[in-house]
């Protein structure tokens, strides 16, 4: 990360221990420093506008769109401009799981070969990131939120949406639409659901707005 | 390397104890295994038509020209049609001394952070591996040498570069252009030297029927 010009890491949940002793490389002591702790994935993408798996794609069922590295980095540089984007990965041994991917907008894969799909997880970073800054020559400090004009382009959170689909799920439920049983398997799909919306931050506010006020009263019955 | 298709591996003068007891990423092993070790860089390189040095470019004194990943690649997608080609990896702490980088036609450079330059030795394999594949999507294992119709294209091997370099060094201390004592510093410069010239395999054949016609007479006073 400090090499390519990132600065900002986000660990999820990390195993203590090992976090604590981890030796940054020659370098990259400040970014380790600096490295922010979250309990949840939602918590660590609240504030990013474009949340990206990442994924070997073994025989696992996706459900969301998957792209390569290589169609995904203008994708990514263009967002850049106007909020935060998150690259998610997942442990070394495990990956990411179906739980944490819900909160993706979409997946990126690196094209690795049939045979030998995972990646070890440090080189899978150094790649990707290498890829959002090869055109260009030397990367500066990468802007991950330059003073944004906020206007139409910009696009909800991932905290609103998070927000919006804690309300959906919670009308959903009060409603009757899903019963407490069902409602575990179907809150990732829920999430996915919302994230598909595409939501400018604008009409998140809204929708935000409607769903608070439909959940209110369905509670009040 | 296996991740994205590349299989031969060859170490130079490795330290022994860490090599043997190196662990492969999980399906890495047959990688790992078929590593080929050499106890120079000239045997290690023998039969590649280009050899590429890489370098994080600190304030060292270069002496061959430098190119990006980004321009480096198309080069030697192009050049692996037609023979072999050697990356050249330095150690993690030193990188290539100026020897090592004197077997090379030219050198490589990550667009890395001025003030963070060097990386870590497995994440600038990958990168560079990364870029050659790139396009083209999931790669299959990469042939490094299909059978090639030996014509004009044809580059010399290093190994032919390095007979004709020892020749020619063999002819100007004989010839008294070069003393005993100067031969150590000349020689990486010379070396340098015969790798710009660019030589066909065909040429190289002709210069070293001359050249070792000429040491052997040398000799002979």
């Amino acid at each position: 990360m400090s090499n390519l010009g990132f600065s900002r890491l986000r660990v999820v949940n990390p195993y203590e221990a090992s976090f604590r002793e981890a030796r940054s490389a020659v370098g990259a002591a400040p970014l380790l420093k600096n490295a922010e702790e979250y309990k949840t994935v939602a918590e660590a993408v609240a504030d990013c506008s474009l949340v990206i798996g990442t994924t070997a794609a073994h025989n696992r069922e996706l459900h969301q769109p998957l792209k390569l590295l290589l169609q995904a980095a203008p994708m990514i540089r263009k967002r850049l401009k106007s909020g935060r984007v998150a690259l998610l990965f997942g442990s070394e041994k495990r990956g990411l799981f179906n739980a944490d991917l819900s909160h993706c907008h979409w997946l990126l894969h690196i094209p690795t070969r049939t045979e030998h799909l995972s990646m070890n997880l440090g080189q899978a970073v150094a790649i990707c990131l290498y890829e959002l800054i090869r055109v260009g020559g030397k990367s500066k400090d990468v802007k991950s939120h330059p003073a944004s004009d906020p206007g139409k382009d910009k696009l909800a959170s991932s905290g609103e949406l998070e927000r919006l689909t804690s309300l959906l799920l919670d009308a959903l439920r009060s409603s009757g639409y899903i019963d407490q049983q069902t409602i575990a398997a179907k809150e990732e799909k829920i999430r996915r659901m919302v994230r598909r919306l595409n939501l400018s931050a604008d009409d998140a506010e809204v929708w935000l707005g409607m769903l608070r006020q439909i959940a209110w009263k369905l509670n009040q019955r």
